[in-house]
């Protein structure tokens, strides 16, 4: 059995242990949701304070000169310094929905003839609805490919999907928002393309997790989350990549907007799409997100991506080995896959008991992971600011949670939850 | 000549004059862009500290379940208060630009016959561009109709336009965001109607500087912006307007996501969308740009959208009076309509050195308007914090800005402007 005294002599040697403290923790709940919503960093307080005081309250519109250059920049940043891209590759824009339907509406721009599009039958709603709606509007068959619920998508899976030749695009999740399965980026995406499919990684549960070498993949289209491991706060701006080559194909995003045109200020009479990434931006983007944006990525950018996953692959395995230890005999299945170079971010623990659980734990142990159905608890300790203590801390109060029968106090789920 | 002391006595009298209060500002700067950004009101300072530090820092994950009710509570008081709709037709979500697409693809599904989508030359370069991308995609003919530049649309123009019945939708703005131009809704939503037309109306350069009435418009659908006259802040979300009437033909907006599904948290294998305006939010909202939204709808509630709009009348005539003593004379041209009840919250001073003018005007008169190609200054006196006297002040000083000569010292433009 793992004891906490060992846990927490991980914490005494972890060089990471100190970027906690740029984390705003305002009490004891053991928090693993880092996943969903990462922690608000204590430098973007003051940021979105001056951003709001002084940028907007007394700079107003003439604040606009700094502020149109920020969806570039940050992108750059991001593209540096996170997901191996280069620059002018990668814009912040709007929602990862909106992102979706922009770089899969260019894909298959980009491949007319296309009668098929290929996602997963586990990959994340928003994923899966924006395909189906592009299919319903165009005419296409939208294939939800079977894979293994712990193991994600394999290349032989998207082979076979694509056999036939006939898909112009292949949609799937870098890191599987349930079970954690980190797909083969450059695997797959070599599929995808033999098959002459255009492959587009959806990164919002990898982007922050791990290190993402987007060059290497070979994919042509990218879109992630900044509110989850990047920390960027609620409905923060998306970003979207899109490598040079495919760019200089000329294929359009759908929504043609003032901030996409070249020259946006002449307000000229036809579109002519910015040179480069900016041609992905449509409206107005959301300064507020974007500063926060900015924020969440130089803190991890001063911990390193590498150190980060380093550590996230360390907090994953003693989640795993506690719950070998405390939970495997309660009942609970490990929903992820074993081997940490296989896992994102977080972890599946599933058992049928999930959701009342989860509220057992939230209200009645003070932590906070949560809950996917149909089963799935899940534990995000995000290596910026988690513990190995708090892992040690939140696995012990799930046995409790089970032994306690608080749990009798919840009625079954799922109803709503976040 | 009308007197500065004439000024200063009407705005002894002016029963809105304490909501000045209500806003920072920061300093002596004559500000006439609110047209373009909204000043900072003080409570919203306050409310996205709490927004940031309260709920999403302290309150994490958990405070989803009331930001998730955001986007629909503050669409019914927008509604309610501003725009003249009812519970369930207006909901917050993305940019202005991406409202468009979506209400205009919906317009589209809901006519498959149409061959043509109509305009007018002078809208919002974003407008026209949401239309260009979506005729170029769908084979349809953009019709851009030339119209008055100062006086705007008329019934006519787009009766002519309309004529072969073959137009699907009409996209208008309500107020020009040059020319000031105030379009009439309901007889052009009527001459729309009559050829079979879908009418989408702009509302960005309206909601908030005057009474908008979509009930009795007859108009399908409407966005708006709320960075201008709601004083939300530069990129918060925008709105989109679905008459009851028309959500019950069941036409799609075309960027399906799990933000806009029917049950959403059950994460379900097909999109199923939510009843109601629900279903026209397709991804994660801007949580921080809601609660400022929020803000500054209360705001203009409390000030009443009545009184607003004829306090509005009463400064753009103040414009329009200064204009004819000190300003025609010196070549300036009224690139506004002269009444009142024709014009929008803001005022189009045309004049052949605008750009220089401006940058002048900013820099060292201390006045703060904005330029629009290719000759126009805009004066945009927002009711809820202008005065009569900054009116005076403000073109009292555009004329010694043509007279002291310092536009000299600028180069000719338009550079990039905002």
């Amino acid at each position: 059995m793992i004891e906490r005294i060992q846990a927490a002599a991980i914490d005494e040697a972890d060089a990471l242990a100190a970027f906690r403290e740029r984390f705003l923790i305002a009490d004891e709940t053991i928090y693993m949701d880092g996943n969903s919503l990462g922690r608000l960093p204590v430098a973007t307080i003051e940021r979105l304070r001056a951003v709001v005081e002084d940028e907007w309250g007394a700079g107003l519109v003439g604040s606009w000169s700094a502020w149109v250059e920020l969806a570039g920049a940050i992108g750059d940043r991001i593209a540096e310094t996170i997901v191996g891209a280069g620059p002018g590759e990668v814009v912040l824009a709007d929602s990862t929905t909106v992102n979706i339907y922009k770089a899969a509406s260019a894909a298959l721009e980009a491949r007319p003839d296309a009668r098929a599009v290929v996602t997963d039958s586990h990959n994340f709603p928003t994923d899966r609805y924006v395909l189906e709606g592009l299919c319903a509007a165009r005419g296409l068959e939208l294939r939800l490919v079977d894979v293994d619920p712990v193991n994600g998508p394999e290349p032989d899976d998207i082979a076979r999907a694509c056999g036939d030749g006939h898909v112009g695009l292949v949609l799937l999740s870098h890191v599987d928002f349930r079970s954690s399965a980190l797909a083969d980026m450059p695997a797959i995406t070599a599929v995808a393309h033999r098959s002459g499919a255009v492959m587009l990684w959806d990164l919002s549960h990898s982007v922050g997790a791990l290190s993402v070498d987007l060059e290497g993949s070979g994919a042509e289209l990218a879109v992630g989350c900044t509110y989850k491991y990047l920390n960027a706060g609620p409905g923060a701006p998306a970003f979207i990549y899109a490598r040079r080559a495919f760019q200089h194909l000329g294929a359009h995003q759908p929504i043609w907007g003032w901030f996409g045109q070249r020259n946006q200020f002449e307000m000229g009479p036809g579109y002519l799409p910015a040179k480069g990434i900016g041609a992905w931006v449509s409206g107005t983007p959301a300064v507020l997100g974007m500063a926060a944006v900015q924020e969440g990525v130089e803190l991890l950018a001063a911990a390193g991506i590498e150190r980060l996953r380093a550590k996230s692959m360390r907090l994953t395995d003693l989640v795993v080995d506690l719950f070998d230890d405390r939970l495997a005999p309660l009942g609970f299945r490990l929903g992820s896959p074993r081997a940490a170079s296989r896992r994102g971010g977080h972890v599946a623990l599933a058992h049928p008991l999930a959701w009342r659980l989860c509220q057992a734990l939230i209200d009645r142990h003070h932590v906070v992971p949560d809950f996917r159905p149909p089963d799935v608890l899940r534990f995000g300790p995000a290596a910026a600011y988690t513990r190995f203590v708090d892992v040690w801390d939140g696995v012990d109060r799930l046995r409790q949670a089970v032994e306690s029968g608080h749990w009798r106090d919840y009625a079954e789920g799922p109803a709503r939850v976040t």
